[in-house]
């Protein structure tokens, strides 16, 4: 008799909280009541790509401090008397291109003739990476897609005659992965925007993330250029709630803490970090509670640089030993590629995503869907073993091959330890919590993977 | 004790009437009320100048029907499969820019290099036009000044990255001459205009021609492209009211009657016509009670068109027979010249309008500051003789020399004839309200000008 | 009996004379001693054209001495320290290109999409000229024909990639006009003339010209650039005797005097000005024993000058004017145009050679096929009456129309006189050997022309 | 009183054996019988590079034959129809800059503002090279120095206006590397190599090549493109004679076989071999008597190819298994890069070269100065034991790392085994003429490099 009463309560539980999920209101509490889509989280790992008008040019300082080494900064530096690479960035200008030469004018060596959309997902697939964003809009306002509101700078009216957003969109979503977008909020240079910001909130920028997501749906709407204003003026918890309750993706899309001068670390979705910078200094311990991302180059900046060497890009194993630090944080590594203006990945920065998906082939069980652990000793600038856990797996990451035995605390004692992509025997033995793993002999030989080995500890927790 | 009544009143009377003169209703009714500011009629002769992206294609067919002659409408019969000359437009431009090249990459080839506003400014002056109507704006939505509303797709952003339109307007003024700007209402391709009339009005169009208006101070605002929609959609009496009521140039400026598919040579300033072709065909006969402007190219194109040679041009004579019929008629020329993208006026308009000059260097008098004289012969096709007024003087324009004498009829018995340029006798009887002139004897070496000769008869009138 | 012996003497007569006629040693005295062609002194006005790289920046001084005008000598101006205008072509070159830029690369700018020969030729021929002669090398060493000596500096390999040489000449040629080329013996910046111009003259310069006139078999070679070396050095004298002995066009060809820093005006063809200066100040009185030719631009400059505007240009009446007093004094006039680097005779060029060529349709017999007459009064800076005769016929041509009667003598007692285009008759008297002339009573409706009159006194030889 | 004499006696005989060697006859007999200077067989690693005008399109096909995938044929393959890649090419060219374009028009594309001759040279001498070949001319005739033959299709005169190959000479020399110079004899398209070979020799190649050696001094001249031709129509022995008798590299300077049509692997300095083909398959045996080289790309392309991706790339273990492989057979490896059209070493390339620097690093000295070992056991496709050889000792070079103990015969009893790089004893036994090695226990953390593994047999010969 009480059966179906259950199974009404039940149902009754599932649909008012699924109903009560689905509806967000434009305020903070609101908003950020909303879980990030476990997908992100699961994934890890992802490719940023930054490509527009600041790609022809593609140069910048590879001596400067972290912010003045992007190349996609090039009209800013170019007009900024204040920036530490004002005279650089003018010099080399000047010598290039003539002193007459406006930066509006690169567009037409915007060419994308070799831009090969398939090409380009299967070498992000091949990386192991999970999910792509690209920049549909930077701080110069050019989009790569056509935008109604920025007729005649957009990568459709002018330059390569393409629609690169909806493009690569396409081949993304083909392989399987997700596909998202980098939007900046505010414009450089844009006259509507210097005159009034209200105006250009509405009329333009919002406009143009609702055609964004409308028109191609992502699974990401990674936002930036906020520094200037409170997200009350971006109104960005009315956009959020747009998006929310909606939008075409209101169940799956996952945003960033990028809203208003206010917000990093603190609203929105998950938290971000670039090259290890926290926007809100105060607040870095709250990302072991909060999803989070780290975006980063493989060199130092986010735009193609034609003036980065070899010495200038990060070697693929110190790529991979971020992606393992990220990871056992509790983050996802957001790792960039800066296509060429004629439309091609460097090749360099190829080999850097197949060296980290070979990696991950190997030791992916040791990244994806997994979370940081809570009881890890506190990660330090000489730590050479990492955690992360699923489950009741634990994983011990070596970024330097233990050639020590060495103790991990905190397990049961019916932990099993092995070592990935490694078919003989790990000598092991527990004591207590504690299980001391000596690694085994491996020879250039036997050797299963390159710069991090991973000690599987079966259950551990 | 009256005196200071009277002076009271008296200034009661001027104030009021012209505060009442000075504000203007958003109807049609007090808009047209107001009179076309005088030095529009006594000015007779303007130089219309039509530069943009178009004049870098510069090109445009040379035996189709009027309007398909205009080189500025590249853009537009590039993509309307509709047009008659869409094949030949496509056959050039797939030949000598290949098919992928887009309208907005022509940008590049407006560079204005040789552009020097004094110099053209001296040539419009020495040709005896009073006034200057420069495209601010086509149909393209390029701008020749920095507008705002225009970001990347304007002069100053792209291009020569030159203020074009304050530049030329500096040096105009300079003169002694009217400046004044043609301006679009509409954009061809503008998204904002294609999907949101209204929207485009209030925030682009509108805000384009109160900063225009502002920002130059122009005493021509000659608007075109209204057709697609009524003068209400378009907020045409609304803008005039404020142009009439609030703007720095609320006495002096002259606008046309090109403010929505309904108003042509029905509501606004000055009527049209263009290469004699008037919009409302019914209200032909309103001309004569209302000031109108012929506008036409010295070829058949206002944009600089490469493809005219010699037979394509007007001949200096052709050009002053049109002033001399327009004027006869009540009207304005505004006679156009097309810059190159590099910033010349093309030579031989300098020389037509050098010829224009020179003539009107001897017969300016009977252009100047006249009016059509109400009693002449209806003008027709084989008219010969065409008659202006000023004051008590009427002027007998031949334009061809007449080897017969001739008579005027209509004039006073006390008027006395003389030719202008020559200081010797002309022979003439008068016979009641009769006059009959013998041309006199004219060799080579005594001639005073070409084209046209002019009788005057003072006191006819 | 002796008719036979006769015929066969005169047959051996013609057969041996002319024979001797077909031969010229490699000398001056031999070469010289070949008459220039008739149909050269008969067609006594011919047309220059000025095209090449030089065309594309297109730009020089129009205030400086005679020669530094020339924008064809660009390149030169541009590197020499010493002209007179290397501030003012270095201050253009460096604000409008950047100073890293170099006349080479002008080249891509040569594109001539809009040349059409045929309309060129129609233009030509309506001039009233007989003949072309186009600039096949300049200076530059760039040649307008596929030479095999030009790799990759010739408008076949690089720039418009045609034969302009050889295109126009078809179609000049289609009109029954003389084709010929001008032809620079020196290279100012071929490193081959610069190091060997033994070498250079051998391998590039001869193989050059006798490839030009093999190819398209001229009726003028138009030397020029000879002014470093003697003839000998250009082995003049050997080029020229295969020019009359064996080449295509030995019966036809007309060269001038251009072939060594001693000739002009003294070896060669015809004699040459240019702007009315004289090589070699101290044979200017052989002119007239001699056939000549003065070529000019309509402007200052040959090659296309976009600096150039309507004052720089002389009118129509000063061409004509000039037309007249070179063919009055037994020259020829070759009236240089200079076309676009788009391909484009500019139509302030047309107008002038369309204004020439109504003034030669109504005078035309007072000056083909004519000669100087020896007898008439000396030409000086302030004659009016100049005068060319024809047989037994002499021509009276008045730049000024003549309002008081004028006297030629030295004429027949029976001449009879007449004005060209006139119909009605002209009152004369004959008085010995000296007619007195009156000009008829001519008003602008009747009058056959403008710019100059021409009496023909029939009989008066 | 006989030892002065004696010292006189021995004193002639060097004086005129040295005598004797300094002069050579032009017969390939002579010529042959000079020794290739030892500096380069004990260099055994140099750096091809491929810059021109093709490095402009830079691309190629990357499925097709070894030949046809050379991107610095991109010129020859569009207009061969009987290429097998000529339709690819075509679609390319088309598709990309119109079929107007032609190859010539790229010059405009070849800026090289980012080339940093200081910078290349550090590059190369980071990857353990010792010598660069650079293209001064390939056969597209285009010259990377200013060469007075090539007028206006040099680097100097259009393109970068900079002395490519004097800048990077320069640099090369101060990094105390060899420098030298490829140089194509034949030019596809120059129109005197096609109508007139023998003038083209003369006047065009022997004065380039004269040219570039005094000029530069190069201490490599690598020659090609001689397969049109025998070695007498090139007249290579008078030119050998004069750079071996008297030009200022007389004494250093290496040539190759490529000096006609019938002397590869047979004529000339060092053989060469390209993709491991050998020109005159019979000859291979010869190899081991004769100093050689074989020349590759890292990818299957000399010249840039923009369409070349990561997995057309050799990896670097495969570069560094190639340079052993060459080595043990007795060869140099001449490893090709090819820079951008802007001047850079694409980062892929610096990748390479620096990871085979690092290999060189611990086992350079198994392979500078050594030769090969006569007894080695013949090399196969599945060889993975490679030997080279000097003075008394031998280098065993495993390319795969040994897991199992290997044993190398024809070696002394007192040999003494090490592995390169690695501080710990090696364990080996010898038994007669054998030794017998086991290669010690390495793991990640001490392995002393990748790829390859080095056992030094001391005082094995």
């Amino acid at each position: 008799m009480l059966r179906p009463l259950l199974v009404l309560a039940l149902w009754l539980c599932i649909t008012l909280s699924t109903t009560a999920q689905q509806h967000y209101d434009a305020t903070w509490n609101s908003i950020d009541s909303r879980p990030v889509p476990q997908w992100f989280e699961d994934s890890k790992f992802g490719i940023f790509i930054h490509w527009g008008v600041f790609s022809v040019p593609a140069w910048g300082p590879t001596k400067s401090s972290v912010y003045e080494k992007y190349a996609e900064w090039y009209w800013w530096r170019l007009l900024d008397p204040k920036a530490e690479t004002y005279a650089e960035f003018n010099a080399f200008h000047t010598k290039t291109y003539g002193k007459d030469f406006k930066y509006q004018d690169f567009v037409k060596g915007f060419t994308c003739e070799m831009f090969d959309p398939a090409q380009w997902a299967t070498i992000i697939q091949n990386s192991g990476a999970k999910y792509v964003v690209l920049t549909s809009k930077h701080h110069e306002g050019f989009t790569l897609w056509p935008s109604a509101q920025s007729w005649n700078w957009n990568a459709v009216d002018v330059g390569p005659h393409r629609d690169l957003a909806g493009d690569l969109s396409d081949a993304v979503k083909a392989k399987g992965l997700h596909m998202g977008y980098y939007y900046s909020l505010y414009e450089w240079f844009n006259p509507l925007y210097k005159s009034d910001v209200n105006k250009y909130v509405d009329d333009h920028m919002i406009p143009q993330m609702k055609d964004l997501v409308t028109r191609y749906k992502p699974d990401v709407l990674w936002t930036d250029g906020e520094w200037d204003h409170p997200s009350e003026t971006w109104k960005s918890t009315e956009f959020l709630a747009w998006l929310y309750n909606e939008s075409p993706v209101k169940e799956t899309i996952v945003v960033n803490d990028r809203w208003g001068k206010e917000t990093r670390s603190k609203h929105g979705g998950i938290y971000t970090t670039e090259y290890d910078l926290v926007h809100d200094e105060t607040s870095v311990g709250k990302k072991i509670e909060h999803p989070w991302e780290e975006c980063r180059g493989i060199g130092g900046s986010f735009g193609y640089n034609r003036n980065e060497n070899l010495a200038d890009y990060s070697s693929s194993e110190e790529v991979i030993h971020i992606l393992i630090d990220k990871v056992a944080r509790g983050g996802n590594l957001l790792l960039n590629i800066g296509p060429t203006a004629d439309g091609r990945i460097p090749v360099i920065m190829q080999q850097r995503l197949a060296d980290v998906g070979a990696w991950l082939h190997v030791n992916g069980e040791a990244i994806y869907n997994t979370r940081n652990w809570a009881s890890a000793p506190p990660v330090k600038a000489d730590t050479k073993v990492f955690y992360t856990r699923k489950g009741k797996d634990l994983y011990a990451i070596c970024t330097k091959f233990p050639e020590q035995a060495f103790t991990v605390t905190g397990v049961n004692s019916s932990a099993k330890v092995s070592l990935l992509g490694y078919a003989g025997k790990v000598n092991y033995t527990v004591n207590g919590k504690a299980v001391k793993i000596t690694a085994p002999v491996l020879n250039p030989a036997n050797n299963p993977c390159q710069h991090a080995w991973v000690f599987k500890i079966e259950n551990a927790l």
